[in-house]
C-alpha cells in the first residue's frame, strides 16, 4: 500500500549513455527472484559514493569505501540481495573481495575497480557459491536498457520499484539522469541511504563528485526515515559518465548549479519514494521545523517528531491527538526551549501557540488534514532562522506484521 | 497480556501509617470510572518529587515544582486521570492552582501544601467543574486501607494495578514501604515516569528526601522505556511520614544505607511493573551494556536497542533476527566504537563476538532463548568498566491498536 509512489512508463525511463546494467537469479536466499544485479560502466565514468556511519559497517560497504580510496576508476557495481553480508567478521570481508574478483576476471578488470553492494539479513553468511555461479547470466544480460528491471532486482521488502528519469538542458546540451533505490525498513539514512544508485551522463571530476554526493545526501537520504534505524549497508551512489559532453571541472563552471540541483532533485525523489513504499505505510508525512536557533536543533525536533511511535500511530489512525506532536518537541533535547513560542501546524491549520491549544483551532480542521494521505507538519521554535525538512511516515499493524514475519 | 506482572494479595499490602487515601468517580472523561484520587498526609511528613524534563511541562508539573519549592509541608496529593492538563498554556496553569484551592479549602490546608497531578490526553481543556464536583466524594473515601483502590484509580490504558509494599528491619523497627505507579505507553522517563507514588512510615530529613528521591529515579523509573516517548507529565513522589520511629537526617546515618536499599528496590519493582504491563507487551526485556566507557556510552547503546522498532518486532515475533541487535549498537553514537571488540548475548548463549557472528552459535539457542517471556540482552563494549542497565517490552500489534485507538 505504497503513499502515492508513481512509476515511470518505460518510455519515460531513459538510459544513461556508457552505464549498462543485467539481473540474474541466483537464488541468494530464496529461489526465482532477481537477487542479483551488475552494472558496467564505460571508461572515463566518475563514481562517488557515500556510506553509512553505523559502526557495524557491512563487509561490501567497507570494501566499496577502500575501492573509492584507490582513486582508480570504477568500472562495474554488484549488488545482491537477500544477504546483507553484514556482522560477519573477516570471512564477510574475505567474501565481499572474493565478489569483486569474481565479477572483475569475468569482465577483464582488476577486482579494486568494482563496487560490491549487498541487502538483506544480517549475521548470516553469505553464500559465496551461489553468488558467483549466478555471475555470468547477469553479465549475458547487461543492456543499457534496464533499468526497470535492475530496480526490481535490488528490491527486498520494497512492494514497488523505485525510479527516476529525467532530462535536463544544460549550457545548451540534453543531460540524462537516471536514478534507482530500494529500502522500506532498517531506514533512517547518516550519509546515505540503503541502496541507492543514480547515473548521469554528464562528466564530473572525480574529486569534485565526493563532495557533490555529500551534500545531495545530506538533502536527499540523510533526510527520510522510516523507524529510526540505521542500516547497516546504506549505500548511495552517484555514476556520471560523461557522455552528454557536459563537463564539470570545478564549482565554478556554470554547468554546475544546474547540473547540482538536478541530482539533488533526483535524489530527493528517489529518497522520497523509500518512504512512500516504506513498510506498512499509509501516510506520508513531511516535517518541517522554522525558526530554530541551528540546523541540529532542527534536525533533532524533526525526528523526535518522526521517530515517536505515538505520533506515528496517531497518523495511522488519522486521530488528531496532536498533544503527542507537542510532547515529542518537548524531549527533543533542546533544554533551553521555551515553549511559549513554538507554533504547531498541521498543514495549513494552527494547532498550538504560546505553549497550549490555539482558541482558534477546531477539531474539524484537525481531523480533515489528519484524513490526507500527505500531510505536512510544521513547527516553529521561535529561536532563529534555521529550517530542516524531514519525511517519514505512519506506523501501521502492516509494519508489526511485515518485521515480525520478515526472516520466516 | 502483562508480562508477569504480580497484584500482592489484599493481605500483603500494607497500609503506611500516616497516609490516607480517599477515590472517587469524577467523570472527568469517562462516566463511571475511577479517575480521581486524594492522599491526606499526616503533619511532620517529608514529600519530594522528581518530574518530566520536557519542556512540554504539564500544568501540574509546574504548580508542583513550585509547591515543593516553597519548603512548607506537603500534606495532599490529588490525582485526576482522563486528561493530562498539559499543552493547556495559561488556562491550565490556572486550573491546576484552583484544583489546590479547591482540595485545600475541603481539606482546610492553604493551596500551597497541595500537589496536583493530571494523566491523560494532552492538549484538552481540563474539565474543573467535574473535577471540583468529584472531589468530597474522595475525601469522604479517605483511608489508610485504600492502597489497592488508588492503584486503580490512577490507570488509563493499563490493564492491571501497580503495587509493592513491604516490611524492611533497618535498627530493630519495622518500617513498612507501598507505593502505586501507572504508566503504559508514552514511557521513556527523564528524571522519573508517568506516575509513582511511594510512601513509607521512615521519617528523611526534606533536603536529604529531595536528593535521595534523585538517585532512586535514576536506577528505577529512569531506566525504563516502553516506546521512547519522554511524557509531558511524569512525577515520581516519595512521602516519609516518619510514624515508624526510624529517622534519617543525614547520609551518614546508620539508617541511611538499608533505607536507601529498601525504597531503591521498590522503587524499581514499581518502575518494571509499568514495562511488564507496557501497551500490547508480551515480553519482559532487560538490556545490560557492560564494559562501557561511560555511563552515557552504556545508556546510548542500551536504548538504541531498547528504541529499535525491529529488534522489539524480532522479539514479539521470537525470532532470533540478532543482527538487528548489532544494527543497533552500531548506530548508538558511539563515533570510535571498534565492533571487534563488542560481544552480544541473548541470556547465556554467546551470540557475536569479534565483529561477527560467534562460530559456535547455534541458530537454535537463539530461537530457545526468544521464546521465553522474559528474556536478558547483554552487550559487552571492551572499552572499560562502566554498566547501565534498562527495562523494556516488546513491540506488538496490541501497541499499534492502542495507541491508535486510545481517544476514541
Amino acid at each position: 500500500m505504497a503513499v502515492n509512489l508513481q512509476i515511470p512508463d518505460a518510455s519515460d525511463i531513459h538510459a544513461v549513455e556508457g552505464v549498462e546494467i543485467g539481473v540474474a537469479e541466483a537464488g541468494i536466499r530464496k529461489a526465482n527472484r532477481r537477487d542479483l544485479t551488475v552494472f558496467r560502466l564505460a571508461p572515463g565514468t566518475s563514481v562517488a559514493g557515500v556510506f553509512t556511519r553505523n559502526r557495524f559497517r557491512a563487509a561490501p560497504v567497507q570494501v566499496c569505501e577502500a575501492h573509492l580510496a584507490t582513486s582508480g576508476p570504477i568500472r562495474a557495481l554488484v549488488i545482491n540481495t537477500g544477504n546483507a553480508n553484514a556482522g560477519t567478521g573477516e570471512s564477510g570481508l574475505a567474501k565481499a573481495r572474493e565478489t569483486c574478483t569474481a565479477l572483475g576476471a569475468l569482465l577483464d578488470i582488476p577486482a579494486e575497480q568494482v563496487l560490491p553492494f549487498s541487502t538483506g539479513v544480517i549475521l548470516e553468511p553469505l553464500p559465496m557459491d551461489r553468488l558467483t555461479a549466478g555471475l555470468p547470466a547477469a553479465i549475458a544480460d547487461l543492456k543499457a536498457a534496464n533499468w526497470e528491471t535492475a530496480a526490481h532486482g535490488i528490491m527486498t521488502t520494497d512492494t514497488l520499484p523505485k525510479i527516476v528519469s529525467r532530462k535536463v538542458q544544460i549550457e545548451g546540451r540534453t543531460v540524462t539522469l537516471t536514478g534507482i533505490s530500494k529500502g522500506a525498513g532498517m531506514i533512517r539514512p547518516n550519509m546515505a541511504t540503503m541502496l541507492g544508485f543514480l547515473a548521469t551522463d554528464a562528466g564530473v571530476a572525480p574529486a569534485l563528485l565526493q563532495s557533490l554526493v555529500r551534500e545531495i545526501a545530506d538533502v536527499s537520504f540523510n533526510r527520510i526515515t522510516v523507524d529510526g534505524d540505521t542500516s547497516t549497508n546504506d549505500s548511495f551512489v552517484v555514476m556520471a559518465t560523461g557522455a552528454s559532453g557536459v563537463q564539470v571541472q570545478a564549482t565554478t563552471d556554470a554547468a554546475y548549479a544546474p547540473l547540482r540541483e538536478a541530482l539533488a532533485s533526483a535524489a530527493t525523489e528517489l529518497a522520497q519514494k523509500i518512504v512512500r513504499d516504506a513498510e506498512g505505510a499509509t501516510k506520508f508525512i513531511t516535517i518541517r521545523v522554522d525558526e530554530a536557533g541551528t540546523q541540529d536543533e532542527a534536525l533533532k525536533v524533526a525526528y523526535a517528531i518522526a521517530h515517536s511511535p505515538l505520533v506515528k500511530t496517531a497518523f495511522f489512525a488519522s486521530d488528531p491527538n496532536l498533544g503527542r506532536i507537542l510532547c515529542a518537541v518537548g524531549y527533543a533535547g533542546i533544554d533551553d526551549l521555551d515553549v511559549t513560542g513554538t507554533r504547531l501546524w498541521l498543514d495549513d491549520v494552527l494547532v498550538a501557540a504560546e505553549g497550549g491549544r490555539h482558541p482558534d483551532y477546531q477539531e474539524a480542521d484537525g481531523q480533515r488534514v489528519m484524513k490526507q494521505a500527505e500531510i505536512t507538519v510544521r513547527v516553529a521554535l521561535g529561536r532563529g532562522t534555521c529550517r530542516e525538512t524531514v519525511y517519514t511516515c505512519d506506523f501501521s499493524h502492516e509494519y508489526v506484521t511485515i518485521n515480525a514475519d520478515y526472516r520466516s
